[in-house]
């Protein structure tokens, strides 16, 4: 039986439900390892565990099926009725993640079946990363960190735009179809770095400005993602230096707290204590969980109540933005493990310069 | 005041609905032209009409506010309980694409508030387009158009494979980032052209094979579709041109049949009757809308009961899929005008031969 199987299974012996319907593609990727974009999970206490999905998928999730231990099953004109007869139960999960429209179609076919929406359950099943799924994560950085040695030597140049660099960057990532990038990507010049979530415009670079690159790869369904910052001329401002510094020190303390049992909240604790009066200007968590999606559990921020567990993959990434001058970012991508952090992004985090 | 939220306004004008809570980016967008990540609008009978989002795009908000006759609301953690205060009723409508966790977010956040999931409002008043819309649109097809002049003379070469195919088309439809792919585009060779939805695979292109692209731009939000075929090699298999002749025939029957008031099922029927015996390889619908998405309102189909209207941005693709030796899909971009079908793709349908 497939492990992931097993994990919601035992997650489902404790609650008053006959299975969980499983519809979100991240999570029926993680059960069954079946990417086809219609696809629908039953699993059940009693009953037989499905894989559902239409003829154009068949032959793919029939092989899938036998090395998952679930049952190929059909979705033709015919579904409806012939599903019915699989429940062994009558109150199955759903995820809350569905739209309301879905939900009503699913309580108009299945009138007898009280279907419960929870909240997070794969989501919370899946922080705990196989070797196998970290060593996807570890592909799609490591590729990153291969563009890094070079990219921005190459392409940072006076006049050039934030979208012209994005572009760039993005098809370097993409790498002519091997790999996905796993977001919209950020190219912040100057003030513009100071909008956690800027979108890249046309500013074209300056001599003595900063730039903040936060970008991340997909390699087979698993994302990446790492900032990195650089300074654009000869001179490097020294208060842009000087909290540079003080953010590279709080971030690294950030790290040092990683390990099993560590709670989130005082993770990004650390990191706030030593940013000092500073702490005003970052404005956003300390982190979050990667895998199948670029943003997943668990979540480390202040209001967390989430304790980091072995093998879960997150960054941190602690961020100073200074209105109407520079934003700075330092984040990496890190496994927990028994003896703490291991660092997957491996670029440098001295500031970089460079000057045309 | 907009004229989409005149049309808004109209609808709620029969309806027991207070108003209208709009989360859905593309229906945020037909209403406001707000294109940031995070925002929401409230459309009232009585009361302000709100758009809101938070802090990171106050200027461009508050600038469209004053275009479109809304008011800027600021979502931050006092949110909840300043927004209470501006609702003028108890019954409200929401979109029923919205999750079920974001119903129960709603419903915990505002217990005093009746929220009523609607089906399809707003897809309904975004199927006629205005003039700038077409032109966008148009804009985005006239982009594919001249990619299509050049592209597939310069770039099908035998052995050359699927993805390559596709992802060079990608990069020449988004042209540096100045458009975008509107959807993920589909290169299909020989035997891979009689999967409709095929994905693009490692396959080789050889001599004397068939191919199958269906690709469309994005502008300025607005999307195009198009697909057509062609054949690599000097001798066209008779077959294949036999099926393309029939295939061609029928869908310049339905592009005769589109104008105001017609059913989309008869123009489908039309399709289908030309097609005779083949119909049974013809395994789709007809077509659809495009617009701010890809697939929209209406829906040309046999069991349809939309009928065209005015100004409406539409599709017409019969394709013939023979398992294991080819499929064929011909497909145009029309609005529906007075006087019929106005084609804004210019791609010539005559089968298109490429030899190296």
């Amino acid at each position: 039986m497939s492990n992931n199987l097993k994990k919601l299974q035992d997650w489902l012996e404790g609650k008053r439900l006959s299975g969980f319907w499983v519809t979100k593609p991240e999570n029926v990727y993680w059960l069954t390892e079946f990417r086809g974009s219609f696809g629908i999970v039953l699993v059940q206490k009693k009953g037989r565990n499905l894989l559902i999905t239409d003829s154009r998928y068949k032959s793919i999730a029939e092989k899938l099926c036998k090395e998952k231990n679930f049952d190929f099953f059909l979705y033709d004109k015919d579904f409806t009725a012939q599903v019915k007869k699989e429940f062994a139960g009558s109150a199955y999960g759903i995820e809350d993640s569905l739209t309301v429209a879905r939900l009503q179609g699913l309580q108009k076919a299945f009138p007898r079946i009280n279907w419960k929406p929870q909240s997070g359950v794969l989501e919370k099943l899946r922080k705990e990363k196989t070797e196998d799924e970290i060593q996807k994560i570890k592909t799609a950085q490591a590729h990153v960190d291969e563009i890094f040695k070079t990219f921005f030597h190459q392409n940072l140049k006076a006049g050039v735009t934030e979208k012209e660099v994005a572009y760039k960057l993005r098809q370097a990532i993409e790498d002519g179809g091997k790999y996905d990038h796993a977001f919209d990507l950020i190219v912040a010049f100057g003030a513009n770095s100071a909008v956690p979530h800027h979108q890249n415009s046309d500013a074209k670079l300056k001599k003595n400005q900063n730039i903040l690159v936060d970008c991340g790869a997909k390699f087979a369904g698993y994302c990446s993602d790492m900032t990195r910052n650089f300074w654009f001329g000869d001179t490097v401002d020294p208060e842009y230096q000087e909290k540079y510094n003080l953010l590279l020190w709080a971030q690294e303390a950030s790290l040092d707290e990683i390990e099993p049992g560590a709670k989130t909240k005082a993770v990004d604790a650390v990191c706030r204590k030593i940013l000092g009066t500073e702490t005003k200007y970052f404005t956003h968590s300390l982190g979050h969980g990667v895998g199948l999606e670029i943003h997943e559990m668990p979540n480390l921020s202040p209001r967390s109540k989430d304790t980091l567990g072995v093998d879960e993959v997150v960054t941190t990434e602690p961020g100073l933005y200074y209105e109407g001058k520079f934003g700075i970012r330092i984040e990496d991508l890190v496994v927990v493990r028994e003896d703490g952090a291991e660092i997957l992004s491996k670029t440098s985090k001295e500031l970089i310069t460079i000057s045309k």
